[in-house]
């Protein structure tokens, strides 16, 4: 009897995934292929597909299901595939019947409006138009968060929705340990002589760039067979099942790092979807376990792998070839420090490896201080500016190089940008590992050879799809729950070496 | 009270047709994109949305809000939009219900299986390995057809899902009429010396053909702020809305005819979709009327206008000016007559216009005789090549070239092949009417000016979407039913002049 009861409700769960894909596939060619007369066609399909797998997904049926197998649930081994399953699927039902009808509408309304203002506002540098707007946002996500009270803090039902499990008092916990450790490194950094990197500035032809990122991957292992890529304007990576994982990147023709580093990052979340289990697909464990998790796929990619010394003693060599004219002067070490400078800067998605988690930061604080109230939208432009001066030394000429600079907010997306920064700091805990786990790692890259390497990751990280939240997760793959040390380690070592600290 | 509950069937209709349109998205993306991975996933997506939408359409709510709609509907003028979308969807509605779910699913079995087995059959030359899923897909019309019982005639409800409304009998009297007289035009072709066409059978740089191709359609009015071009293997043309037109095509880069007419061929499907009144869309009479209409466009595009003589004398130079190797020395009047030639033989989708009619005439024949019992499916190769024979003068070597050589029965597709040749049929009655409205219209063609040719058609077929039936929509734009005389003048006169008959 349970056992048809589970089987049920893995065939509502299996439906909606093909609904969510399905939506996933209209997303995707939203922003690869579709001419501009197909926007409010979309907009209803999305609409209608969405409102059905909601429905679906809070159909008093799925109560009843989730409240039948409950003894069952409890009979099983916890750590079984199938009690898992019950458990992410109680939790993720028990989060949606709270959410209102009207609430969800409403943030829809006001989140397009708020998104086209956002983009005027940016253009014409006017954080004042956009501000009425994220007045109304924070209020919603306020609202948002009262549908979970009681909770510890106001944030942690917003970051919940990207990091199952995680606590506002844990992030604070591990930001608090980073951030002067990392502001102390920055300035230190910033007190030697900088290294050059205007060989990056070049024209480059685009096809053969894009013909040499594929190479790569294809040699790190991106699986062709379940993949393809196409261009975006703001590249990105989404599935429709393990078994088709689509990339996207965007070429620029007179600067060498977008291209190159920007396909190794898509990769990397593909790697993620790519290696899960097919047994978990179409169920409540399908997909990655977190938001972070997944960058921290996505940031070994680019930076710890793509970004190593040992990686391009072994592509170097083939990129010259490629770009004689280019890099044919240019030695290994000078590209090596090149595509590694740091330089505090004021837009957060061009930052490098050692400033982005400061941006992410002050993203973070004023976020949790918007969502206590500690902070007002009308005061957020000067508690941006004074903040970046603090961390990053410098401050913003204007809004659109500040405050207005992220298109999260106006999207209603509070709770996502501290995702970044954890996913480069579990990067860096399990490099850590992998390291001890493979001892000639560097060696292996040095030649290559990449199996290895991925393999650690498919089965200790991949395979598992959502089946555990992310500090558990971290913690069986590491022994460690989320933990800045190694992150603060890698950064101390690379840039000592880099700028002779 | 009638007005929203109108309101509220067409809310239902649109929701359908958002999941119709994500359907054919994804059937799209699996012929234009898809990686090999992403198959079973797609299936399981594709048979989703199509229950949900088969559910939404066949619910008691639907058939409770067209019962209490009938008075309301007695009472509008009966031309009246309205009139004609409660008239349309009682139609759908009444049809759907009338077939089980155990019908659909062992369909779906039966030809699933049967595409496999007839694609490694027609690969092996080899119809006895066919004969038994065709025998079993015939059984199983034959009870859909039942399923609609009482009808004139058993091939009736399979007919009438591809082209509303049109009867056994008068494609019956249509074809009767016309294949006596193709016959014999084929038969006075043929005995008069063949005109060259190797120029075509050269190479031709494959992006060059797919650049012209655009530059043509273009010219021609194809919209590509609501459209866009791909490649497939198998091309075809779809939509996600009036406002987002997908055109494929496939270029052979040793041929010249393929991608060329291809492209004009598709782009005349997407005008049709293009040029709908898009008050229609996401209703019971959004999209084309029946696919014999859809066809007369497709068919317009490339050969009543792509194949005529003032087109090349608009477009041949610049053709030249490409390929000046291969055309410079081919007089436009020699490349009209190659582009026109007349060859009997036996692939239909290889076929000339004077042939083309007579493949599927013979096909129709014998699905017809199959329904009725008159010819058994052993029996088949046989009865295939003695018509071959009787009507072509030619008969073939082996079956998978004769009758395995086409998908559709595989599919369970019967009923369909007739739309082609009624296609042909309507681009001349409606050409005969368009040369009459607009009597410079080939000297426009020759200046390369097509808005008033493409302005005709919007305001007399495009526009109304499906508001009327084939018939009915044939009569209003051109005073007669469809009738096969203005295609056998267009043939005669054509084929007298380019072979001097």
């Amino acid at each position: 009897m349970s056992e048809e009861k589970l089987s049920q409700l893995k065939t509502i769960i299996a439906e909606v995934a093909d609904l969510t894909y399905a939506s996933a596939l209209l997303g995707w060619d939203q922003q690869v292929n579709m001419p501009p007369g197909g926007a409010e066609a979309r907009g209803n399909q999305l609409a209608t597909l969405q409102t059905i797998a909601h429905a679906k997904l809070t159909a008093p049926e799925v109560g009843q299901l989730l409240e039948d197998l409950t003894l069952f649930a409890s009979q099983l081994d916890p750590d079984s595939d199938d009690a898992r399953y019950i458990k992410v699927a109680k939790r993720n039902f028990t989060k949606q019947i709270k959410v209102p009808g009207e609430w969800i509408s409403e943030f829809a309304q006001v989140t397009t409006m708020a998104h086209q203002v956002w983009a005027k506002a940016r253009a014409e540098n006017n954080f004042a138009l956009f501000q009425p707007f994220l007045v109304r946002i924070m209020e919603l996500r306020r609202r948002y968060a009262d549908l979970f009270s009681p909770f510890d803090h106001v944030y942690d039902p917003l970051l919940d929705d990207f990091e199952p499990g995680l606590k506002t008092a844990d992030i604070k916990d591990i930001f608090n340990r980073l951030r002067p450790r990392q502001v102390e490194l920055i300035k230190a950094i910033t007190s030697r002589p900088q290294v050059e990197n205007r060989f990056l500035y070049q024209p480059y032809d685009a096809q053969k760039q894009w013909d040499f990122g594929v190479e790569v991957i294809t040699k790190m292992g991106h699986d062709w067979e379940h993949s393809r890529q196409d261009k975006a304007a703001h590249p990105f990576t989404t599935n429709f099942g393990v078994g088709d994982v689509r990339i996207t990147t965007r070429i620029h023709p007179e600067y060498l790092g977008t291209g190159l580093f920007g396909t190794m990052h898509e990769a990397g979340h593909a790697s993620y979807e790519l290696g899960i289990d097919p047994r978990l697909d179409r169920g409540a464990l399908a997909g990655g376990a977190s938001l972070a998790i997944h960058e921290s796929q996505s940031r070994m990619w680019e930076n710890l792998v793509g970004r190593s010394f040992p990686f391009w003693q072994h592509f170097y060599p083939r990129l010259q070839e490629i770009f004689p004219t280019q890099l044919g002067n240019v030695a290994l070490e000078a590209f090596y420090k090149g595509i590694n400078r740091v330089q505090p800067s004021l837009i957060r998605v061009e930052a490098d490896e050692a400033t982005y988690n400061l941006h992410i930061m002050l993203r973070l604080e004023l976020e949790i201080a918007l969502m206590e109230g500690s902070v007002e939208v009308n005061n957020l432009p000067e508690a941006w500016n004074s903040r970046f001066q603090e961390y990053l030394g410098i401050t913003p000429p204007n809004d659109a190089q500040g405050v207005l600079q992220d298109v999260h907010w106006s999207g209603g997306m509070v709770g996502y940008f501290s995702t970044y920064a954890l996913g480069n700091i579990i990067s860096a805990q399990l490099w850590e590992r992998l390291n001890h786990d493979i001892p000639d790692l560097a060696d292996q890259i040095r030649r290559g050879e990449f199996s290895d390497w991925l393999g650690w990751l498919r089965s200790h990280i991949h395979c598992y799809g959502s089946k555990y939240e992310p500090q558990e997760l971290v913690e069986r793959a590491t022994g460690s729950r989320i933990d800045s040390d190694p992150y603060m380690r890698y950064l101390t070592e690379k840039y000592s070496q880099i700028y002779g600290l």
